[in-house]
């Protein structure tokens, strides 16, 4: 039987170019851009909230299960601190075992869009993350995990969850599942939405409407955008048109299967009190040597938050980390060169990453061959071919002064040839986006890079 | 620097319309249709094989590991039976443990492609596996786990396996990593890969050019084509014209997004001896009633296969299963009615299933609110809206007479309606198909029935 019910193109042209468009709008209809920090400030300022250090054994909630020793709180909910053991298959590291966050539930980064005047603008708003160093910056219109939205945290109801949570309310635009970083998650998984909208939203302080290219000025700033952001804009579908590409998608897509297929790296759960080489005193849980993170305790007290305080173990990396794309243009077309990265916590085994992402100071005194390929060229870049740079922080809900040096640096084809060596290829902003729609292509770190190149931060 | 490399298309359109052209090829340069049954006969007489059922703990090679109880190869390798922890958020069985099917190597299943005469032809075995009700059939070129390829099973080489291993020596037109059975497997993964030769092929009484028209002939037989090469021709890239799908591909996408969310399965390998429910005798690990499967072991002897013998266990279904899609024509385009279908052994929680997926026997007694779903429809069909119906069976190398009758039913919008109940959507052909380019879109048995419409063994 055949019904005379509608059937719709597959894909919407008219939005990539209505996206492309609010990316090139230097101005929307609410703040100017120049005054979105000192709103942060202010905001901040309204708040006042504290964030202080507190001893492991003192996090209200939180305590080391007998036994297992991993650090959980009391409802058994929001997330844990484990063990990770992790078996490798090349590489200088055979095995190893490290602290992870544990945290099953699968988390919304929504940011809602309206058009004003013809453009879309998106509602961003001002969020205190407590590892953050602003420590407001600019996050998704909702930022939730399931604990948040299913009540366990007995606080406020999350504002404009419901354009998220209700199908049909608004218009989905992009939904996908993401990674966040394997080296210290195990297995998160969060959803990244786009919804348009095209209710009246009532005003609020904390929030603010700006058009793409607003948060792409904000984007060359120092740590105003935060990471949940960066992961949403990175999957906003907008197909740039290309002449083509060097690796073709199916080519592309059979050089990461190849890689993902041997499964360099393989991970599971143990118990923290059995992650050899580190140890819990008071203040942390860490390694005598001081390398790659600690596991700290602080205690937060902040007035706009879903509730008015608490205390959360936080990751602190040893030092600061680099992500850097190199890039080329091939046959006229711009062109990225991505890594095929493993790492212990991600679902798939190996994502894509950018040509460099790493913690330099991890490194120190391991031998060249071991360390990673062009970390030297991006950091001995000559200045003229960094397009852009700009220190950001990764997620200030799990991790504490995490900053990155985010990097564009154009290469020529001696350092980055069209054949670059294993582990490495070459792909088109538009190929990388396409793949943004799946779950699991872009490491956090690459769609960091790419929400640079989306909101016009970057001109490739 | 710009340099002159070239860039070429992202997708290339003519490798879709050469798909097609086999598909519509009733015959081919080689063996005709009708013959190859007895092609498959006579090379299973040649091999004088036999495949015997022996007691569990008399399988050469094997043995139930001490403490554990989880039944392993003296190598380590080839795979191992152990048990699962399940827990479910939703459904009539919140707990259960069963054994499952460990088997962390990423496996390839290969079918390479030659043209003859302007027509695209595809080399399949004859391959016995000891499962199978053939126990010869139609397999892709190449079937082979990484310990094939590395030499684990200290056997002869696997037939023209460099064709996929060697970057570069042929083109690559499909190549994705795809589950397989997530109630028997913890997370199978395979890579699925169809590569195009110009080369030379020598000849070997054990392979067949075929056509794509020609294999869909054989898909109306009875247990002819083998599991891995169903789902190898449903990954070809064949990207119908459609005039449009009821649900845009974010539409689709976002709903498959919301139900992986939910979670609404968690599972955790366990020791064997930990599988409540189930008991461990000399002829199989089994259920005192009977339900679900049972783990028994095979010797086999045989002169095709890379070794000349060995043993192993298999899993042995209750029953037979059902594997059916549901489909109606919508705004005058053929739409599958999907079920986002939650499985233990699944990498990301919920594949695309077929509308009905099951073994009947095993929902003897739940009550009607628990069924599946359209299952009652499938069985009560008019057999006039039946457009294909045929048994096959399941990979034969991990399970004994594992048959499903596999049928295509034309609904109507009463039984089917546009709106469907939670957990189900409409697709098209095409959408489907534009997703076995990404890894764990489509459940095997999906890719079963897809096959079938890519070959076309039915028509919608």
């Amino acid at each position: 039987m055949t019904t005379a019910a509608p059937v719709r193109p597959r894909t919407e042209q008219a939005l990539s170019a209505r996206l492309f468009r609010s990316a090139a709008a230097p101005d929307g209809r609410g703040i100017a851009t120049g005054d979105v920090p000192g709103w942060l400030a202010e905001r901040a300022a309204a708040h006042r909230f504290t964030v202080e250090r507190v001893p492991l054994d003192e996090l209200a909630g939180w305590s080391f299960a007998p036994g297992t020793g991993n650090l959980v709180h009391r409802s058994g909910r929001f997330f844990s601190v484990e063990g990770m053991a992790v078996s490798a298959a090349e590489g200088p590291f055979a095995q190893w075992r490290q602290p992870v966050i544990h945290q099953p539930e699968t988390g919304i980064l929504g940011i809602l869009a309206k058009e004003f005047d013809g453009v879309l603008h998106f509602l961003m708003q001002a969020k205190m993350e407590p590892g953050n160093p602003g420590p407001l910056q600019l996050s998704p219109t909702v930022q939730a995990t399931f604990s948040n939205y299913s009540g366990a945290h007995r606080g406020a109801r999350v504002k404009h969850l419901d354009h998220f949570l209700v199908p049909g309310r608004g218009r989905v635009l992009a939904d996908s599942l993401q990674s966040e970083h394997g080296s210290w998650f195990f297995r998160k998984v969060n959803r990244n939405m786009l919804v348009e909208t095209d209710e009246d939203v009532p005003p609020d302080e904390d929030f603010q409407w700006l058009t793409l290219g607003q948060i792409g000025a904000l984007l060359r700033l120092d740590t105003v955008v935060n990471m949940d952001t960066r992961s949403v804009v990175a999957c906003f579908p907008m197909a740039a048109p290309e002449a083509g590409a060097l690796r073709p998608d199916t080519e592309l897509l059979s050089w990461l299967t190849a890689e993902r297929a041997r499964r360099p790296l393989t991970a599971r759960r143990v118990p923290l009190a059995e992650t050899d080489g580190w140890e819990r005193g008071a203040a942390a849980v860490a390694r005598p040597d001081g390398r790659y993170f600690r596991v700290v305790g602080v205690a937060v007290e902040a007035g706009s938050r879903e509730v008015t305080g608490w205390s959360q173990p936080l990751f602190e990396p040893a030092g600061p980390g680099v992500t850097a794309f190199l890039h080329r243009r091939i046959g006229g077309v711009p062109h990225l060169l991505v890594r095929a990265k493993a790492e212990p916590g991600f679902v798939n085994t190996v994502e894509l990453a950018p040509t460099v992402q790493c913690t330099p100071e991890n490194w120190a005194g391991v031998p060249a061959a071991h360390r990673p390929p062009f970390l030297d060229a991006v950091l001995a870049a000559d200045p003229e071919r960094i397009g852009y740079a700009a220190l950001h922080s990764e997620e200030g809900g799990r991790f504490l002064n995490a900053v990155s040096r985010c990097l564009f640096v154009e290469a020529d084809a001696v350092t980055a040839p069209d054949s670059p060596p294993p582990g490495f290829q070459w792909a088109t902003v538009g190929q990388l986006n396409a793949l943004t729609a799946h779950p699991h292509y872009l490491d956090v770190q690459a769609r960091t890079l790419l929400a640079c190149v989306n909101s016009g931060a970057v001109r490739l």
